[in-house]
């Protein structure tokens, strides 16, 4: 598998992005260095996907680590308490920023002896682990996933759960892009994905990369399309999965499980192990970000309602375990019972 | 139930239209004076609705005939046909369109032995009888249909069926403004309705006409709103419907079909009788129109997905018989059996 572009890196310890709110017109970089641009970059969407936030926030602990004057671990452990307290605060939602975080905290601890500059180069090798295995493990959730597509299948997707929201490859996306490889034929349905239409810029722009045949709809044409169009399976990604199942992912997701129940189609969600929360016991425990209504009410500068209208903005929803026919893991395809198939997890 | 505004009028042989596409930004008017560009107005969706683009179609039959300088019924009948046909092929999948021509053909034929100025006023009465019976029915509709709301009620809309989609009161909106007008408190929840936005364009803004509480969202969000919010129940309007009881609604309506049987609340369909084309055995025989990309693409002069994406665009999706628990008409709320209790419409 070829990347075909790199949604971040990490070099003279300073964080290029691409900065994911221009595209498609624009393939733009940023250049990052000081964790409260970095914090900015993640509420804006610049960064944006549960897996690759994960990763932007290890390589912001890396960054603010690094170029740091201070010495003694204290001082170290201090600064480091405020950078994660802010970027822990950007996203609510995205299990992977927690684990990443924690992950970065449990290694400065364990090395509270070493000396200062030791750490530093520990704490930077971890980040770049972090990045590293995230690459691997998309692979890994590409060729378990690729299995499941069938010559001729039309496949639907929501969002994007492809490489602009990962290391590089994806989790649903990176099926597809594994079946590609393979020769498969098959077409995708793109849901546009309002309020910020992630679908209509990401995902159409990374599957025209891979030259996938796809076609973009809007959200409410699903039941539709799925029916008319013949869909065969959805593949989305996830935010945070808990553990009995249940799945937060971006907003219209549960729209579109139920959808699958109804024309009896699997629906599957594919995710890294990193994703899954497994201290909470159900969905109802995961906290949804509301997001601005600006985001739903301005259209470049146009305004699409009356000036006092409200709206409901939340940026997830969760997807209730029995309406999931599997998750693509790097462990394999986790099917029902959950609960119990979970333990290869942790 | 006062009007608030007037979508159409019937002025010295003109049509005086609101150009729907200027709201919310604008409440402008536009005058018609040839079937040229009420066809246009119809494509562009300056004038919609399906018993708005009948009574639309009825004033532009009118006012050809009455400006012609046709002397004999033949020319007359001539001219009339040039008109219907381009009025008919405007949009395709509106039954109140046809049902609006059909009824000002079969006045013109059975005057046949008429002077022709005679025949000019029958015409022009016919296009206003039109106009006014579809007034009278939207509150026929209200009243009956008002009968659902309870009080604290939460109620989900999709697209715009309101005083703009008709002479002036509305199918699904009338329900709401009659219950407003009993001084019963609910609040609305409103699907903004991609691509063109009818429900964060239009919907909103009459409600707050009426002062009615709303919350406008994305499409993608009805699922989870409908279970955070305790939506009690959904209520559309229809383009066409048929004997059995399929219903052609705006793009979306059968998606949110699906969830109000997913979350069992009832899912009711609010239309005159001029709406339903019993000829029709079932919904897969309404011809379904499909549009252009650049709906979907362009917000502005921005497009939202790169250069070759292919789309779907139907303008409509087909909501099967079971999944609606009853329709809201004239002639009081008809439930299932749909083929039997059609039978007071014909």
């Amino acid at each position: 598998m070829i990347l075909r572009f790199k949604p971040i890196q990490f070099k003279n310890n300073k964080i290029i992005i691409i900065d994911q709110t221009r595209l498609p017109q624009k393939l733009e970089y940023r250049i990052i260095d000081n964790y409260q641009r970095l914090s900015l970059a993640i509420r804006r969407l610049e960064l944006r996907g549960a897996p690759l936030i994960g990763v932007g926030a290890a390589f912001g602990i890396a960054m603010e680590m690094s170029k740091t004057k201070a010495r003694t671990f204290d001082q170290l452990y201090t600064l480091f308490k405020r950078v994660k307290s802010e970027l822990a605060a950007t996203r609510p939602t995205a299990f992977n920023l927690f684990y990443a975080l924690n992950r970065m905290e449990k290694v400065l601890l364990e090395h509270n002896e070493k000396r200062v500059e030791q750490i530093k180069k520990i704490i930077t090798k971890e980040a770049e682990n972090i990045y590293k295995e995230d690459l691997q493990i998309s692979m890994k959730i590409g060729s378990y996933g690729s299995r499941l597509i069938q010559e001729g299948d039309t496949i639907l997707t929501h969002c994007n759960a492809g490489g602009l929201a990962t290391s590089g490859l994806g989790t649903a996306l990176a099926v597809l892009f594994y079946a590609k490889s393979q020769k498969k034929k098959f077409r995708v349905i793109v849901d546009e994905t309002r309020p910020l239409l992630q679908g209509a810029r990401l995902t159409t722009w990374e599957l025209e990369q891979y030259k996938i045949p796809h076609y973009l709809i809007c959200d409410n044409m699903a039941a539709q399309i799925i029916k008319k169009e013949k869909v065969k399976k959805i593949i989305v990604g996830a935010d945070r999965i808990t553990k009995n199942g249940d799945a937060a992912n971006k907003i219209g997701t549960y729209n579109l499980a139920i959808l699958a129940k109804y024309h009896k189609i699997p629906f599957y969600i594919a995710a890294p192990s990193t994703t899954f929360d497994l201290s909470l016991k159900n969905g109802s425990l995961i906290p949804i970000e509301e997001r601005h209504k600006d985001e739903i009410i301005l259209m470049g500068d146009k305004k699409i309602a009356h000036n006092r209208v409200r709206t409901f903005n939340p940026a997830f929803d969760v997807t209730p375990q029995k309406l999931i026919s599997g998750f693509i893991t790097e462990y394999g395809i986790l099917k029902p019972p959950f609960l119990f198939n979970f333990q290869k997890l942790s």
